[in-house]
């Protein structure tokens, strides 16, 4: 067992209950401020992971290990819709995994890239692009508390424009206009390779899926996820009251060859 | 670009349409027999993956590389109710990734060992329980299928008896009697490390989150999700006719340190 | 009490279990066949309702009085899509009820009209429209053994060249093409009426929205039901495997009075 | 056409959006306040239904005659958890209808009731359980407004005791301890006749199932109900954000008759 104490400048989770809990990095001298009382950061140093502190208010927190899970919902903003449930379909259901080359617009926030990045680990790479300069700074910061910046570049770049990379196992597209990426996703995937689009309208989903039809894309399908929480206690077992009904329609589709025209009986290939 | 051509013995994914593949070993001599006429494995080798085949009543398949997705699918029999939809939400939510070393009971027919084995590579390490030992060889077999057998370790033991690893990532449970597990999962993982339940029912999820409280385990969530397809098709857009309903809830939890009596008053510490 | 005992011509719901139940009409010397063995329906006459009946293989059938829900369940075929729950909501939201004078298209089965009927009387009506001939003897069947013909007007006609009825409480669409109703639904309608239009397709929906607020509908509201059953039982509890994953969208409006041109300053009246 | 002008002492709804509407009482010299102005009650009357009215700050409202929905939103407090969805359920699958006599408890604010008494008119009658004198004067003033006061009988009664009325077509129960209700429902209700259970938990599902199978009921069913909004608009088509997960939990029954020791062999009839 190593590494099991908080040292300085790591990221901590501090847990007060299943709707408290601050992501905070632990620097000396700081302190946290919270509705339960604040806690000095130095009390933090040196002690297990896993232990409890205590507020100055004498209300005590656990000291977690972030997760991925936690980085990512640290890193949504309110007008963000992809949740973790959507990200957990796109990166199983897409066949990514350890040393897959991976291409995502737009980075936004770096929630998924973040995921991406984890993954993809250690002999990976996640290339990211993003039109709004002030994004990437906060993704940036977001993927760097997660420590995962070895594993992503990030591009200032309008990828309806172009992809710059080719061979590429998976493109992932979370953006307005998905449709005009199509074509240049084609060109970038390896045989094979799947394309995914998030979109929160079925108009962009149809278009998505007319422009996947018409650049030999195949196996495409949509689906959208439901995640409904549960109160689980005995004597009192029901779901939750609220829920969110809706962030996305998820459309997967894989790269097929386009057949060469010398196999056809014209040969005009402009189209390839 | 390398690999891009189907070689004798690799396994492939012959595509015909979204309702109809066939997960097949390239195999010299061999034919598949579908209802859209038989294929000879021989007219694969050497074709580019991506590309067509056609059967002998002149109908195309193509030639997809299998993903972690398909060979999950694949893997799943009906009696089995653990979907990929569930397994994403585990590996995502639960914090797993390369490197991790997770435990998990029972293995089944190796769906969910396929996916842990998929993401912990390179240098993590599946121990999977099962005390059924046709369950074991049928799981050998898909995990081998999908090349993943040196990312796990198969024990023909019972988990509620103990589990031999210590300092484990994650504990993850797919069986009948989740709650025997609970003590002992909390001796194998590390401080803050994630124990994940999956049950059909509520009674058996009740009984496990009644044991993790009583066993020291935090930040204790119980979900269930839903998938419905999208037929997506201009002017006939609509969700599916049928989904399925219920495949089971998923428990989340994570290990905290048990104050240590020394560190109370008293000393009393029957309860940890 | 009274009315407690079957009587030759009625028609009786047997239950053997959830799944399996005959609505059937007591005629004597007529026999009904099931898989459970041949039920003689001279045996029925005379006997009280929820009391049994044996059949030569020695299984009891339960003899029940039918309710709506059973007439509907036994209208709907296969091919249609609206299902009691859609009709609920139809019926409660739409504001429907005893008195009420209702227009309906298409007839279909009669699953729809037969539901409508039973609430508007005793003396309301359901003008219901349908092109089809062979739907409209169907439907008049359906209607009739559920005892409600006197309170409804099957219309072998095209609802989409108009309606004849004025005045009514409400107009209900199930139909391929309701967004050409909408301004003849507009005239039938009393000032406050409302108009209800089921359709499968968010196309349909679209169209159909799009042609209420151009024509002077306001309190559009869309909604989809989804009905998910549980298996009720203790130390078993869990929802049910299978479920419909959609029947169609309802959409509701109600009719607001248009601005008469004198009302308003300049005049321009263009667009009622 | 009659009965078309707004008259003094009338309820009207005045519609501004789909989100804000207004049940009114129609006194002259009032005056309703609104986020957008104040409206002069006196200037509705003799308007037509349909019509607007137009605030002092010159902001539009639609006058519309009430309807069963509004009257039952309007009596639906934040701590109830029984919605119209359910209601509509509750309504049509238990073969309620005109003629019918209903027993409720227990009365809450008297949403369900004012739809049963809706659905009862002219010749049916519901007589409403509740053992919280505050909850009976305002459910009594809700069934006033809407003006149905005339076929409900509300009852200060504690309904585990006992029901006081026989032979009636359904009993409905949304209160905590519904099967301590099932022996007397069995006595108040005709054979074949329904009984409706509505609960928040799992755990009051289960005990209200066991109680129904251990006197007499058949054809026991339990389900949820999902509504989920649709924001529709061309281009821009997509569920709603938000919606409630979950309100409870309705299970229906019928009452069959249990056999007369007679019929059996040795005439223990304990049981009965």
């Amino acid at each position: 067992m190593q590494n099991q104490k908080v040292a300085e400048g790591e990221h901590v989770l501090l847990y007060l209950d299943q709707r408290r809990t601050y992501l905070v990095k632990v620097e000396a001298g700081k302190v946290l401020h919270t509705h339960k009382g604040f806690i000095k950061l130095d009390d933090l140093i040196g002690k297990e992971y896993g232990s409890t502190v205590t507020s100055n208010l004498n209300v005590q927190f656990t000291i977690l290990k972030p997760l991925l899970h936690d980085y990512i919902m640290k890193s949504v903003r309110r007008t963000q819709i992809m949740y973790p449930k959507d990200i957990a379909l796109i990166i199983v259901f897409s066949g990514i995994g350890p040393g897959s080359r991976v291409v995502e617009a737009g980075t936004g926030t770096g929630a998924l890239t973040t995921a991406l990045a984890h993954f993809v680990r250690p002999n990976g790479r996640v290339y990211s692009y993003e039109i709004r300069k002030e994004f990437l700074e906060t993704a940036e910061r977001n993927i760097k508390r997660a420590g995962l910046a070895d594993f992503v570049e990030l591009k200032n770049k309008d990828i309806t424009v172009g992809i710059d990379e080719t061979d590429v196992d998976a493109v992932v597209l979370d953006m307005a206009t998905p449709w005009l990426v199509v074509p240049h996703a084609y060109k970038a995937l390896k045989p094979c390779g799947t394309l995914v689009s998030f979109s929160p309208t079925i108009d962009q989903t149809v278009k998505t899926v007319e422009a996947l039809k018409a650049n030999g894309f195949i196996d495409i399908e949509t689906l959208e996820c439901l995640v409904r929480g549960m109160q689980t206690e005995r004597g009192k077992t029901r779901p939750q009251t609220l829920m969110t009904a809706h962030t996305g329609y998820i459309t997967f589709a894989r790269k097929a060859l386009k057949i060469a025209a010398t196999e056809t009986s014209q040969g005009n290939n402009d189209d390839f």
